[in-house]
């Protein structure tokens, strides 16, 4: 059979947007920079989303939801917010349309102009502070533990399906708290959920940390962030919380009495991860044939393909599937059978492996007769005929090992892209040639940094945190510093 | 203690309002028309979200998601959409601010005005069959059985919190069909699923019809809906599904193939649930203490508060609570202690009242003793003192009979306000001073119909289906009739 991508190996940007276009999970739309996101992909998202609001919900969120748009004036209210955040927003002008006597169809009517216009939001500090003021008056109102499920728009220039759309679904946590400490704690919290889900869920070993002054999200005292390594040495970014100190409460004025009786500012966080989390699974894991799913994130686990020739096989063996699949749904396993007489087993085959359902089982005539089954894993691609009895249990098993085993190939990955390196030369050279994560010593200027940027289009992923110090010399001033950081060429 | 909200008798509009702010459950935001949905009220959403998703997907639905923005020549496409649609819609016109050198803050970048405007999705029929255009060559392609979760924006002029708000939160499905009748009986299949779930799980009874001509969805063949009661009389519209016909198929050049190898227009049909069925639960059973909920929506069924003087007392009431939370819990019961020290057991029992919890357990010193516990229920405000042991037993019970007793209510109240109209007079009279819904005779016609609609403000909510015809005289025109509709004033 044809093959339905690029190769990887060939052209992996190329590969990647084949592989999301081919497995159904997205296309671009009619509208500049914005998917379509199809049922597939939709089906891989809403797993990921329910598995995060259970995290979220463990760990004390509730869920509500703000307006879509945000009055202009809102953005200039905290400084380094406006200075800092892309401009490059959707702009609500007016709030009508009139038929077009002349042309036919329709026009924007000028007579409805809005006041002040309105932003649809890129991300929703303003409008959420600016609601808070009124649900904050003492330390008994705190704290706020809110989360947010919702589309954002930022108007990205250079889109890539998932990676970087104009519109993109995320969630975005929004947090009001007495003391700093407390906010601290929460912002580690966040980061270190996202960390847990994405190695626990996504199978995507990651490393935290905090990123460097001038890749802070605007109007933040600190970022933390979580970055993972794609299967082509560049980092990618999977998920950021943010300690804002006092500076949206100042920013809208929201104070509270606090238990001494005086009135204080309040201490916020913010915290979001996206769709772009799907371009990451794919990429972390995924391999020429298709997609490789880690059973936790599979809408489809296992798929059960009858092979047969006219409906007097096909009886026989959908009994078989049938008690197969009944036996694993009552394990948890979700299961389809596609017995549809339209497509060819070979063709089946390659559509589950490019849609990385983990598991295939195959069931002939001679298997009906011989109580036997062919078990395929889509991680390793082996196949292997064994007996009917007790598969389920084996199966169930077999997911477990499929979603370890994508965890330790993708860490094994890592490891061996992750390098120390101790001059420029040494820096330069695996940038250009090898790829992946660099530790290196950087003397913590802005100007450093930009300089390495410039030259190797490296930046500083993030400064890991609770490591031992090590004193060094900048890789490229060679001035004086107590700790590597973590390098890489980045999505 | 001093009544919190104006009585349903007095200013049944200000009795909802203020019902919907004083129990949290959303408020109007800093952008007009638009809400912000307060958690309390998104925990409420979120309960019929999920059922309402369960029943989708159990009728072979599958949810994918398409773009907030649609281009504005794709409204023009439909004829009858245009025509039909309201015009009042949020327009992007620019995709880019810029700082203000004068004044400070941000301005408009004039530079960055779109080609063409990009309107907020109002509905998304039109970029959807644009999309399923790519989806469709052959009969193989069909059924599309899609649904989306979405916000969505109707520039309102005047608004009220859930029932009419410029942004709100939907779900539209839109599903491809190869024939004419299998079409229509998604459209029925849809509005009876909505029915199922108002009356199984928001205990509101409805009635299933379709419009009259004047009043169906734009670009629609027929618009089946659920109409529901409100306490003041007035109908509600609470979901609508609509056959489509080949409209939007013709009108975006979406062909397939059929077995026969002829090429065909494909059929259509869409529909919506919204957050609008927030405002239906709210007025169909809350009274003049706040929210009555049935338990199948309500985020926290039971909430248990003890009543104590001193650390000493709540211990063991506390361990008494904790082991009653326990076996609720074990029946699938969702239970809230609630032994904060910020509060009186008297406000807590006008909050919990006011957030129509079901049922509310109270637990003292002299119960630890007796091994007593007081239970209230929240349709009947009924308290009663019973032995603790076999409580999770009576309580899991009580939920079902609650929520039997709220529809049954809800249900008597509706057989109380529907009448029967044979002349011009009697339908006054009853619209004009009973309210509720009256079944009479019309002639057909829209001109009957718009005068009417003059008169009264009573508007045709539907034309009954699937019930006995019985002729008789239009009680307008006095033209002949074949069959009762229903009308009413509505929301």
């Amino acid at each position: 059979m044809a093959k339905v991508l690029t190769s990887k190996e060939e052209n992996y940007s190329q590969w990647y947007n084949d592989l999301v276009i081919k497995a159904d999970l997205a296309e671009n739309s009619a509208v500049r920079g914005c998917m379509v996101i199809k049922p597939y992909g939709f089906a891989i998202w809403e797993k990921m989303r329910d598995q995060l609001d259970r995290m979220f919900k463990a760990t004390g969120h509730e869920n509500a939801y703000f307006p879509l748009f945000i009055p202009k004036s809102f953005f200039s209210k905290e400084a380094d917010h406006v200075e800092g955040f892309a401009k490059e927003c959707a702009v609500v002008t007016h709030y009508r349309l009139k038929n077009d006597e002349e042309n036919g169809g329709v026009v924007v009517d000028p007579d409805a102009k809005l006041e002040e216009e309105l932003i649809i939001r890129p991300t929703s500090e303003t409008i959420i502070w600016n609601t808070y003021k009124n649900w904050i008056q003492s330390y008994r109102d705190l704290p706020i533990l809110v989360n947010q499920w919702a589309n954002v728009v930022r108007w990205e220039m250079r889109t890539r399906l998932f990676l970087r759309t104009a519109e993109f679904l995320w969630q975005e946590g929004h947090t009001a708290h007495a003391t700093r400490e407390e906010a601290i704690e929460e912002t580690r919290l966040m980061v270190n959920t996202y960390a847990a889900f994405a190695e626990e869920y996504m199978a995507m070993p990651v490393h935290i940390g905090v990123k460097s002054e001038s890749e802070r999200f605007a109007g933040a005292i600190d970022t933390y962030c979580i970055e993972a390594l794609m299967q082509d040495g560049k980092a990618l970014q999977a998920g950021t919380s943010h300690f804002l100190g006092q500076n949206f409460a100042r920013a809208f004025d929201v104070q509270f009495t606090s238990k001494e009786g005086r009135l204080e500012h309040v201490w916020a966080t913010s915290w979001g991860v996206s769709t772009r989390l799907m371009g990451a699974l794919v990429m972390a894991h995924s391999d020429n044939n298709g997609l490789v799913l880690p059973p936790k994130l599979a809408p489809i686990q296992v798929v059960i393909v009858p092979i047969y020739k006219g409906p007097e096989q096909l009886g026989g063996i959908s009994e078989t599937a049938h008690r197969i699949k009944k036996q694993l749904e009552e394990k948890g396993v979700s299961v389809k059978y596609d017995d549809r007489d339209t497509h060819k087993p070979g063709w089946k085959f390659a559509e589950y492996e490019l849609k990385g359902i983990p598991v295939r089982l195959a069931i002939g005539p001679r298997d009906v007769e011989n109580g036997t089954i062919e078990l395929a894993r889509r991680d390793t691609l082996q196949k292997e005929t064994m007996p009917q009895d007790g598969i389920a249990g084996i199966v169930e098993k077999l997911l477990v090992d499929i979603q370890e085993n994508v965890y330790n190939k993708a860490e094994k990955f890592r490891t061996e892209n992750t390098h120390k390196a101790d001059s420029w030369d040494e820096f330069v050279d695996i940038i250009e040639n090898r790829g992946g994560f660099v530790l290196a010593h950087w003397d913590g200027t802005a100007e450093t940094e930009e300089k390495i940027k410039e030259s190797t289009k490296a930046t500083i992923r993030l400064i890991p945190v609770d490591t031992e110090k090590e004193t060094g010399k900048c890789i490229y001033s060679g001035k004086p510093s107590n700790q590597r950081v973590l390098f890489a060429r980045a999505y």
